[in-house]
């Protein structure tokens, strides 16, 4: 197995609720500020999430290229980066790079140059949601966004509940915030009223807020909620 | 929604590999040697954890209840304890609990109750896992353990294989550590030379060792490694 390759990729966590730097483990907060060769979503935000951790970190000596819908991952400067010997990180604009995000390309680089990866412990409010919901942790599944459209919005949303039942399998799955509410009530409409959603909101954040309750349940009290600016995980169990 | 609960359940992460205390965030640190009532998978090692994490800390005024495979999870105590109030720890052996382990079912007892639950950040191997496979983290499952005997044992690899193929799915999944070596040959047995084959063992160990591989690459290699004893977490994605 090719040892040749002196960089390392580290995969680096960041808060997912605005200033809630005690989610990060001391260690990845060193780690995080010693690094110079960042692969981030946005240089801006980076660039403040860098002085929050640590006042007197030099900026300008720190390299960033960006990866997100605009700009496709660098690969070739991620060689070069790793075959010149240096310590990489990558950070998403929040949570786990990788999970639910575009890192994931730059490690299977690295992984294909034989160059050694460290994903590092922190946030994830998919994981976080998991073990909140009190649903199956033993079988999961996260399946990112829904069909926005029907009939394919419907079909996802009963194959989801055959999965889990037919499985004893939790399925998670994520919306564009200000369709949040909508899926609630396509939920509640396609969905059997036995089966149960937890709601995972603003994970992290003084604001959490993470309840499970069966679809008829949440038709009585999903008006109460105002989901329509918050990022939410959503967990469906019929098992 | 009942608030009438003052109580609260929270989920704390413990260190996957022995004595990594630096995995764990200092809130949760600080929460975890604060509470006095706990749900443990064994008295025994959280009490050890509890002086590692605060030599000074008075065990003998907390308060434990097993749940493992001996002793299912006591749902009466739970409800007792969230009704008189009290902040409630729910720890497992290592890692997440709820995630690949027995906590779930307290979380689920809590929600039906309306009690707060609060799921802590700290280190999950599923999760530190798919970050450094390079493997889809829009859409991935994680299965648990595989049947132990053929001819379901594998059915399981080829299913796995075929939905990651079909759904751009990554497939998670554990095996008993004495089996390990047992695994890789099978996939590379029953699945496409071309399926590539994440296997992360140790993580946030010294030893941490994850690599990444095509199944005609690892049939030259495994047998170098050694994960008889080793806890590995194994991704497989034919995407």
């Amino acid at each position: 197995m090719n040892n040749s390759i002196r960089g390392t990729l580290y995969l680096i966590p960041i808060p997912i609720a605005e200033g809630q730097l005690n989610t990060i483990p001391e260690s990845v907060r060193q780690l995080t500020v010693r690094l110079k060769y960042f692969f981030v979503e946005n240089v801006r935000t980076a660039r403040r999430y860098l002085k929050q951790l640590d006042k007197s970190i030099h900026i300008d000596s720190i390299q960033f290229s960006e990866i997100n819908h605009r700009h496709p991952a660098d690969l070739n400067l991620l060689q070069e980066w790793l075959e010149a010997g240096h310590e990489i990180g990558v950070m998403s604009e929040a949570g786990c790079p990788g999970i639910a995000d575009p890192g994931s390309v730059l490690v299977a680089k690295a992984q294909d140059m034989g160059a050694p990866v460290a994903p590092q412990v922190g946030p994830s409010s998919v994981f976080l949601a998991l073990m909140g919901s009190g649903f199956n942790g033993q079988n999961f599944r996260f399946g990112g966004y829904l069909p926005v459209k029907n009939p394919l919005r419907q079909k996802a949303l009963r194959q989801m509940e055959d999965w889990s039942a037919q499985r004893d399998e939790t399925q998670i799955f994520i919306e564009t915030p200000y369709r949040n509410q909508q899926l609630i009530e396509d939920l509640i409409q396609y969905c059997k009223g036995t089966t149960r959603l937890c709601i995972a909101a603003n994970m992290t954040a003084e604001n959490q807020f993470i309840k499970t309750l069966t679809l008829t349940e949440w038709k009585k009290h999903y008006k109460l909620l105002d989901l329509q600016k918050t990022p939410c995980i959503f967990l469906v169990y019929a098992g």
